[in-house]
């Protein structure tokens, strides 16, 4: 295991699941806005069911039967669904506060460890994201939650969403490192796998209450990963970057 | 001249010459390269010579004549040139030196104002590169100059080298601006010039010695820019943002 962490030359990071906690950020963030608009959902429930759309509405563009559109114009499109699937006539509801709901996805906070675990990981490799997120969001979220990147790479700068090669190539090209000195960090089995099949060093952080307490996806490593860590400390420490 | 800077979202910025004195730090990491392999060559004649090669060497990238290669590609190409011209067998000298020796764009340092103004600047405002520099380049850069970026942005991610529109604008859709609300901070008036034909807003920063102390070019602000500042701690007094 630890013969490939000799050959990091830059750690790529996963963000929403990984770096910050979306569940409880989206849900404190909709509250006011499901409750002004009388939709009777639980503000957990309604950032899961927001959540849970994310996957399938990159489908039609890794497909390459939808040309590449940037995240935040998914998210709205989910968004909306999810408040017509509950009887909510979206067309009612003043564009700029769709738009700002859509917002809280550039206004998420960090797991607990996460500015501490990069700001020693900084010390000792350029740190940069590898997210499914589009740039200006990712800028913004990193100013929000105090992100210390040296670059925002990813899905927008390879036009395709992850798991598609492109987005884990390209990044590494882009970084100026080959694959195998690229290592993904990510607390989601899937995101890995396809790392590792593009070359990269697989890293998994584990997140048990990503999806909240009853979670039952991603609570272990479903193959031996290059390195499993508890928390973005842990992974400093295990790579010896200095407090 | 006010009422642009109140349209301002997001600053973006040229890098070598603006932000990093490229000129004394080639002239320093070039010194022991030339001394060793007996280059009868000022170190500070080198340097220009080296840089005098960069505005010639993208044209047949921007004309279409040639695919897109990234800056180190240039950079090498253009320090062999200028080596074959004093006569040196390229071929002699160790292909890791000379690799070294092109790093040494990775290796610049900030103006003395820089890394005050970057940090209060970056209150106000995200703040992008918009250099041709590549993507790779630009973190090792930032990481060895201090210059804490919320995004590296430009030509890489563009396709394409600076003045070419493709440049500007693609940055200002990555940055999730309009062009009108990016602001294109430079001490070059060119640079100045495409930007503000694309609809950006335009901050020149006088840098007098960029060429050294018989510089002739870029001076004066060729055009009524939408801002002149002094230096990035002065761009930060025009732009209120706080100490």
């Amino acid at each position: 295991m630890m013969t490939r962490t000799r050959d990091i030359k830059i750690l790529g990071f996963d963000v929403f699941g990984t770096v910050v906690d979306w569940r409880n950020s989206i849900a404190r963030q909709s509250e006011s806005f499901l409750k002004k608009y009388k939709i009777e959902l639980d503000p957990f429930t309604f950032a899961d069911e927001w959540r849970s759309r994310y996957q399938p509405s990159m489908e039609k563009i890794r497909s390459g039967e939808r040309h590449w559109v940037p995240l935040n114009v998914l998210h709205r499109e989910s968004l909306e669904e999810v408040l017509k699937g509950h009887g909510v006539d979206v067309h009612a509801i003043p564009d700029t506060e769709l738009l700002a709901l859509n917002r809280a996805w550039d206004h998420l906070e960090p797991w607990t460890d996460v500015r501490e675990g990069l700001l020693r990981l900084k010390r000792c490799y350029p740190i940069v994201t590898i997210s499914n997120g589009h740039v200006s969001g990712m800028i913004a979220l990193a100013r929000h939650a105090g992100l210390p990147w040296d670059a925002i790479l990813g899905a927008e700068v390879s036009q395709n969403y992850k798991p598609q090669p492109q987005v884990y190539l390209t990044s590494a090209k882009l970084a100026g490192v080959l694959p195998q000195q690229l290592a993904m960090v990510a607390a989601h089995n899937d995101d890995l796998a396809a790392a590792r099949s593009n070359g990269l060093i697989t890293i998994f952080v584990r997140r048990p209450i990503e999806w909240g307490t009853s979670q039952t996806a991603d609570l272990a490593p479903d193959e031996e990963w290059d390195v499993l860590a508890e928390s973005l400390v842990d992974l400093a420490d295990i790579l010896n970057c200095p407090r």
